[in-house]
């Protein structure tokens, strides 16, 4: 693994597996599985082994790749339909990230467009190496904006985890403290445990540490006092969907964050490619919530059980931040500011401009 | 144990021992320690086997006694001076709540009004006796004002334990739930599972279980989507120590919650003893703030480490709330509302006046 753990999801040499860095065994273990059939890869993003919205529509893509060789089909008809069928099932394994579907429906409308099967084949491998590529393009471009939102010196809360585990190489979110310390530019991140899973203690701290960058891990709820201290002068998160209103789905207790922030007087900007952005939903209402196991709080990572096996819990893997709370939008195309109905809009539109312009490579 | 727990902390029959429940080993395991050395009782206090303010003081009230009857000294005077030696010992195994130094004090105080050290260990005896009692009649009259603050069917959210377990019988956060529950009135609880040390999930969850009252359990982080989602009418939670202007310490992540109270518009409630009010704090910046082991974030529960080994921590024990978010503080002798500086003051006046007037026992 290179310093930013970029090929965390690739094809393999032949280009009939997808290998995944497992993300449930850091830190401790660096484990790869190697994907062949849908169900280990429905298994992959539905238990997290690959996870973060660009990352799951990197390994979706290849994924569909990978399967769409395993079709046998007489017509390319049968083919689309076939691999419909697969996409769908896919699709099923998370319902709140967009990156997810999007990646698959380009996948498919890639093929369709496509007279012969062989083609067809030939059209999904290069589309799926572009979405990687893009993302990568994608991240670098975010990091430049972010990075011009801090200065030497600054303090920074992030929650969860929206680097290069979640993404390819510089991630969203951390992307401009890698960037920053490629510069020689020197930040104190704080990053939130982020229970129930921890991504913010398992990798979020992994990938900064690793890098050199100085980190101090807090529980979720110590946000408050760390920015009473004076100790945070932004917040960087990521996001899962963002509406059109700019409301933004992204990892359970964001919103609290975003509260937080805005008593403290501290901003707080959302970190995310425009693929997140989904322009039919009209608010964060619109946006479908993940409920997920009880006994991820009660049992998972735990010696022994850390309640009563018969109490009930609600685990809802993400919150919507409301778009008042939020102090900026970075994506690739720029910083988005209120009132985002109007700048989200107009980003979309740059991407659709560049995309028709210079062809999807280009950003 | 009864239904309220209330004889988790006790003396052993013949008085040469302090009995505790150790609340480390819960949900999984109901053990009691026997406590009869310095060292014992201060590791037990200091490793949170016994915790919550009022508990503390109780339990310090009835080491001291324990500790009182194996000193050996010729004169009233060195058995005084050695009795305040066991005592700052004491008193030092956690800094923050007020509980603690006010028992001992308040032991070391009635030791001096004698004159024979039979008399002093007699007085200590009944002392430490009258400290638990008026415990249990202090958590009755909270519960009482505090049952005035709800109605039935309401959702109440909680942080941390301050039930029966934190205290003796009803609790002080939790004794109007408790209280209302023996009245057939019904309440739905949230608790915040409170990490690094989950007393949420492993005690409030318990108790509240055990008593039948309908818990669910939640990450803190998911403390904005429930109230988002209209579930919480009123947040109640018990402190370790409150200033002058109401500024309240209380468990990490209280503070968090009352910010966010504040934000949906939800009465946030402190519920504690006037034993927590301490004058001599002006504001929330006087009361010293207790950092625990970086472990207990990183390591502490879990089947292996969750961060990196070389990862910093920062592990405060608590935090403070600021007056301006409290709805009032609820206090044996009634609730106080801003402006705090008179409403405690007041407070503390007519619990000057009761303990003077009737006599220690009576509130």
């Amino acid at each position: 693994m290179n310093q930013y753990l970029s090929d965390h999801v690739h094809l393999s040499d032949d280009g009939t597996a997808v290998i995944i860095l497992d993300q449930t065994q850091l830190p401790c273990r660096t484990e790869y599985r190697t994907l062949r059939t849908a169900r280990e890869m429905f298994d992959a993003i539905q238990q997290l082994q690959v996870r973060g919205a660009p990352a799951i529509g990197i390994c979706a893509a290849y994924d569909l790749y990978v399967l769409a060789q395993q079709i046998s089909a007489h017509t390319t008809q049968e083919f689309l339909s076939l691999l419909r069928q697969q996409a769908t099932f896919l699709a099923s394994s998370r319902p709140t990230a967009i990156n997810l579907s999007a990646a698959l429906n380009r996948m498919l409308d890639t093929a369709a467009t496509q007279t012969c099967i062989r083609d067809m084949l030939s059209a999904l491998y290069r589309e799926c190496i572009a979405i990687h590529e893009e993302d990568i393009a994608m991240c670098r471009a975010i990091s430049e904006y972010g990075l011009t939102l801090i200065k030497d010196g600054d303090g920074i809360l992030t929650h969860c985890n929206a680097g290069p585990l979640a993404t390819s190489r510089y991630g969203t979110a951390l992307g401009p403290l890698f960037l920053g310390k490629e510069r020689g530019l020197n930040f104190h991140v704080f990053s939130d445990e982020t229970r129930p899973l921890l991504q913010g203690a398992r990798l979020t701290c992994y990938e900064l540490h690793r890098a050199g960058i100085d980190v101090t891990l807090i529980c979720d709820n110590m946000a408050s006092l760390v920015m009473k201290n004076g100790w945070i002068q932004v917040c960087f998160v990521g996001c899962d969907r963002v509406a059109a209103n700019g409301d933004t789905a992204n990892k359970i207790g964001t919103s609290g964050i975003a509260i937080l922030a805005k008593h403290y007087g501290i901003p707080f900007y959302v970190l995310g490619p425009t693929s997140t952005i989904d322009l039919s939903c009209k608010t964060g209402d619109d946006i479908p919530i993940e409920q997920r196991d009880a006994n991820e709080i009660k049992q998972k990572f735990y010696a022994e059980p850390m309640a009563p096996p018969e109490i009930n819990c609600y685990n809802p893997a993400f919150d919507v931040t409301d778009h008042s709370l939020i102090s900026g939008i970075v994506t690739e195309y720029g910083i988005c500011r209120a009132p985002y109905t109007e700048s989200l809009r107009t980003a979309m539109q740059q991407k659709h401009a560049a995309l028709s312009g210079k062809g999807r490579n280009s950003l």
